[in-house]
């Protein structure tokens, strides 16, 4: 065994939030793997443009299937595991003779998808993951406001839950995060609304990115890009301004 | 107006892990704030150790009581206000002839120091922030596991709160982060126990700085330093491995 596997979380997307870490990691990088959708370009690959050595190989990892959808029939789960343990099998063999670097979006360890591969690599081959800013950061950054004061309880939700398990969740934190958003959105705003929240809920698309949108979720459109979170930020207790 | 306020946040404690964006504000600064504790040397500034240029004027913002204590006496949250404007003002000054940068560990907007100078700021003065990697995900990525998979909910709660709130929200969410854990340690043990979450339960104290300390809270000492984020792992569906 002569290399490792590096995971380099990549922040929410402006390449200059990437840490000094990851940028080292990049550069001198000679096998690089990231994940795309089939047929497109890749967020975590558009992060790095420009940043690659001239000869590094890359390595695209494309979903056999969307990761939109919840886990549920049988057929998404085993294509799903079939092409992590496929790509584990390959890292494995690629890192007998050098270092591979895999690029993922915001923090890997945080609902990234290198945590398929990293469960399948644990104990097999030397892994070394470099944290990321989240994209939940570079979006509360993106509305200008703290997302959480004093002693705030902070809720982070997927659009993915059911909606009656969103609603019970929004009912109980101070500040609040939903991702997975996309074709989510109705249901995430109904259940803000039951939950009394709507009225307080930021919609950020493509926080850091180009293309940055944000609004107050009750004014912008019915639906939105993959990239998009939902935020409401605490109110918790501050020393009050004085003067 | 010639200046602006920059708020950069450090990232969880390696100086490896800020962004290009902060490294690069911190090596051109000429004036440079940063709180700390009276007597202390401070955190945020040893984080940026040896990156401020030689002429660089330094402002310790020293609070004038300790952060740990609820927000209980009216004494209390005075002092602190009266600091917080003093120092808003003395910035606001500044400002007028040149850019001042303010350091925060990890990311700004998530309960930082900084927020009550932003929102004293807001309006007065151009405020910019750079976001950083918050001390939790230094801390989750040192554990070596995910702390979050597939639609798990993760809750973020503040060891400072009062014990039935802490239970509470234990038994509701999959992945769980406290902070604010020092003298309340044994407080969040005995929640944890509570909730039936205690023996998941991970201690990472000083997470990605020197002196870095990972264990399971059951093993762990009965206090622990400011550094110090107590962590379970959520445990979301994932595509099993088809081997
Ligand atoms: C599979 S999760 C990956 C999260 C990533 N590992 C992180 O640390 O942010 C994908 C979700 O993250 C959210 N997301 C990530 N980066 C974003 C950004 N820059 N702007 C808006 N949403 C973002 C979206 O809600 C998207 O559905
Ligand atoms: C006032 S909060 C500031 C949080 C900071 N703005 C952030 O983004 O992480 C201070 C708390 O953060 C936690 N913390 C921050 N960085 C840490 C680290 N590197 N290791 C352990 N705990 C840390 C501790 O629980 C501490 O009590």
């Amino acid at each position: 065994m002569m290399g490792r596997v590096i995971c380099a979380g990549l922040g929410p997307g402006d390449p200059d939030l990437m840490s000094l870490r990851a940028a080292r990691a990049i550069g001198q990088a000679t096998h690089v793997a990231y994940f795309r959708k089939a047929g497109r370009a890749g967020q975590a690959r558009a992060i790095v443009e420009g940043m690659l050595r001239g000869d590094a190989v890359e390595l695209p990892m494309e979903y056999p299937v969307t990761t939109e959808i919840p886990f549920a029939s049988p057929d998404y789960t085993n294509a799903l595991a079939r092409f992590y343990d496929d790509w584990a099998a390959r890292l494995t063999q690629l890192v007998e003779t050098t270092d591979v670097l895999v690029l993922c979006e915001g923090d890997p360890f945080f609902y990234g998808s290198f945590m398929h591969l990293h469960s399948r690599l644990q104990g097999r081959v030397p892994v070394e993951v470099i944290p990321g800013i989240t994209g939940m950061t570079g979006c509360w950054t993106a509305t200008g406001q703290p997302i959480t004061w004093g002693d705030d309880v902070l809720t982070v939700l997927m659009g993915t839950l059911p909606e009656e398990d969103l609603v019970r969740h929004m009912g109980t934190a101070d500040a609040l995060v939903v991702m997975k958003t996309g074709r989510n959105l109705p249901k995430i705003r109904r259940a803000l609304a039951s939950a009394g929240r709507l009225d307080q809920a930021w919609l950020v698309e493509r926080g850091t990115m180009p293309g940055q949108r944000v609004a107050m979720l009750a004014e912008a459109p019915e639906d939105c890009p993959y990239f998009a979170i939902v935020l409401v930020h605490g109110q918790g207790r501050r020393p009050e301004i004085a003067e």
